[in-house]
């Protein structure tokens, strides 16, 4: 049996979430909760388990995967039906240069350690901060949109969702949450709209974790 | 011919160039200076090949692909050897999750772009500004310090560097530009040590690209 270590409203978690729903594997979740004790995944023993002290973490076995893409890569090439990725090389890159776009150059702007470094050492306004969040993920968003409109279909794998939708769908949530403008993006809410409809998804969303509050 | 959109001091250029190295393929590069001119990489031109309006970007043939660590799996995929991942699928997300670690949350808090918004919109000071950067910094490689403490040989494909040498080397550059503590991180010094000895990494440093200033 799988287990994650996950908190609801963490991008990264949700990522693992909807990946492992897509391939159908059953898992258990241990919640750590980023905000209470001073952030658990701080505490000795998560960071035991995990150096990096962030969620996701899977655990397989004795195996210890951090890192929500490398968790990813690693449940598609153990578990490679169905597939996250297409097949072609190019394709493949296509689809991880969008994901990697989501990964590193908007969600780690936004996420809390650092939105809590704005508040605390830099003083940052709360105003001041949300432009700062809607300014990386609305410039973003945008770059996310072009690069889809070369698509031939509908989803990243024509009519199937994968990498791509797996990291496009909690960065939307988070979008909305910080009430991003996302007119600017039709090709990107049409995926969702779609992806929305299924059970993998819809399972995966942070408010139906057992962790959720 | 291979066509790398690149920066001097761009960290994630540096990546890809370390790749091509190790693959020994040839290719041509294009500077895209992202300071001069309000920053290349925001000119229309530059902006229709790649809509992230981020170096690096990778022309094959038609192919255009942005994101450092999508080139890197772009390039294992199409030329396989030398690999630059291991062939064991837990092995592989080893790897890939200690250079995400630095790709996703060490290196996109402290690029241009980033500190550009701090020091603009956000007025933070220069001395704040620098204890941002060693912050993030210090406490990502210290995580990625403890990550390769179970590794078997000194590199991460044992005798052989890889995908993880060509996050790591241009990481450890910025750590020392911004006079970071790495006291803390003597395996990763080693590994360093070891890198700067091959022709590789020699011939990927900022400071002997055509557009080093």
């Amino acid at each position: 049996m799988l287990t994650l270590y996950s908190y609801w409203r963490s991008s990264a978690a949700y990522r693992v979430r909807i990946a492992l729903g897509l391939k159908g594997l059953a898992y258990r979740q241990v919640p750590v909760h980023l905000v209470k004790d001073g952030g658990q995944q701080h505490a000795a023993d998560y960071k035991a388990l995990n150096p990096q002290e962030l969620v996701p973490l899977l655990v397989d076995g004795d195996a210890r995967i951090a890192q929500s893409l490398a968790i990813l890569e690693y449940l598609d090439e153990t578990h490679p039906q169905p597939g996250l990725l297409p097949r072609d090389a190019l394709q493949r890159a296509q689809v991880r240069a969008l994901s990697l776009h989501i990964a590193c150059d908007i969600h780690p702007l936004n996420n809390l350690r650092v939105l809590q470094y704005l508040s605390g050492p830099l003083a940052v306004a709360d105003e001041a901060k949300t432009a700062w969040i809607r300014h990386w993920v609305e410039t973003g968003l945008q770059a996310v949109e072009e690069g889809v409109s070369s698509w031939s279909g509908p989803l990243s794998l024509g009519e199937r969702p994968g990498y791509f939708e797996a990291c496009l769908i909690p960065q939307l949530y988070n979008a909305r949450r910080f009430d991003c403008d996302l007119s600017g993006c039709p090709r990107l809410l049409a995926i969702a709209a779609r992806c929305e409809l299924l059970e993998a998804f819809q399972q995966a969303a942070p408010e139906v974790q057992p962790d959720a509050q």
